[in-house]
């Protein structure tokens, strides 16, 4: 098969003798990158940084790799911006919150995997999400992320002026991912429409934030319209990263498991552990899909 | 003097019978929130945990509250979305990055001091910047919050509409925190606007990062533009903080240093000491505050 690069979409950084990965605390001028990370194949990435040290210490047990006690150390351990765990050809890397927190780490992600020499590298967002009309607890593969007016695109501001981006992601992927998720059959996934906001309380139509100006109503008929556009699920990344991935040439998908049905309520208020159990849901499927994909199934 | 209690614009939560700040992992079913918080007058908020961790123990020795060894726990310690520290009315609270991890942190603080019947308290966001047109290390003390348009305003779109949010901050802060750089006389300090955006590399008008379609003349003629109409320095959560404070009836202001001169550079490539001794800088102008605002000064 051919190989494929990762595409810069920058041609200031060809004439730049070092670049300073600020938020990893890496750059090309401290450290060997592509000795460090020039058989990644696989980068899956997600909210929460213990989350993700969970996720490695998961993808080592089923690759066989590492010893069930090893400790994975922290590659960005000089920064808390994000957290970074590699095992074989999986990286795990935490995104924090939000569009401007997960670009940030996608910016200096892409370079790190370009400056490395990475190859063939699938990207997967493993995260969680509210749920549409779904029983909690259930998956979605996204099909595509919508913004709040449930469109499939990306709108940012460069240089003070509006940019609209495709929100694509790799249809194929998406089908692989569900056919994992069918051979597992431990949990109810689905492909949908996953809708990205700024904002986790209004932006979402939640009546339990410190603001909210508009009726129960109001937001039942907003989500029944999402709903009807084909939205399943909401979270509060994945319209910036199919962006970013599209633009760089990289297979991406979006795995997020509903931690409660939006139009049954606001809060999160399930059990710590059944929550704890809903998280392990996306790496089960993604930790499946690698496996496949490595023959190891 | 009058109390002044928090504000808080929502109908809803009169009817709530428990709340779940999930994202503290704190709530009013399991946490006595007035006996944890209801004396806390003065709360610093900053990006990374690990710089409000330091701001509690800097703070704690300052006010001769705790000994110098003293750990001070992490109240949020039942999940990694944010971390939280309080010694006597000091609290220290977490965002991480982007205008919608701030928001969500600041809907459930705002909320956790209302259910603690807090009364006059004031917030300052501590944090690090890019400047313009300044000595790297200058402290810049926000007059108005602005948008990547230089506009003092805060866009959000909510139930899929846009909704426009003013940004004022407190000017009489302003002057009392300008006042206590003065009387510290170990940095530069300035009153300058603001310019808050939703990413770090494009939105900024960097060179550097994974994606750039401009040239460094758009770039440099854009960050010319901001300096004059008023803009000092750039990050990436003042705007939807001073909405909210504004709109919840909460004294704010925001105090960031700048770790280098946008006009000549992108990358942060000062020494790590460096940029630590920088960003003790807004701990030490906001540790003098609240010392002097307590009569300990």
């Amino acid at each position: 098969a051919r190989e494929n690069f990762i595409h810069l979409c920058n041609p200031h950084l060809e004439k730049m003798q070092e670049d300073i990965l600020y938020h990893f605390a890496l750059g090309t001028g401290t450290h060997d990158l592509p000795a460090l990370f020039g058989d990644v194949k696989f980068v899956c990435v997600g909210g929460s940084p213990s989350r993700m040290k969970a996720f490695i210490t998961y993808i080592a047990g089923e690759l066989g790799l590492g010893s069930q006690g090893s400790e994975h150390p922290n590659i960005c351990a000089g920064t808390d911006r994000y957290a970074m765990y590699k095992v074989g050809p999986v990286l795990s890397v935490s995104h924090g919150m939000g569009i401007p927190s997960i670009s940030i780490m996608l910016h200096e992600l892409i370079k790190l995997l370009h400056h490395a020499k990475c190859s063939n590298v699938t990207i997967i967002r493993i995260g969680t999400s509210g749920g549409i009309g779904l029983e909690p607890g259930s998956v979605v593969i996204t099909r595509k992320s919508v913004d709040a007016t449930f469109k499939p695109q990306f709108e940012q501001v460069i240089l003070g002026k509006s940019v609209i981006r495709s929100t694509d992601l790799d249809e194929q992927l998406a089908k692989e991912l569900m056919q994992c998720s069918k051979e597992i059959n431990e949990f109810n996934t689905v492909i949908g429409n996953t809708m990205c906001t700024l904002d986790f309380y209004e932006g979402q139509g939640r009546l339990d934030g410190a603001i909210c100006l508009y009726t129960k109503e109001e937001k039942l008929q907003y989500l029944r319209e999402a709903f009807e556009s084909g939205v399943r699920n909401i979270e509060m990344e994945s319209s910036v990263f199919a962006a970013m991935c599209n633009l760089s040439g990289v297979k991406a998908a979006v795995v997020c498991v509903t931690l409660l049905d939006r139009l049954k309520g606001d809060q999160i208020s399930s059990s710590h552990d059944v929550l704890v159990e809903y998280q392990q849901r996306p790496q089960k499927l993604v930790g499946y899909f690698i496996k496949k994909r490595l023959g190891k199934v």
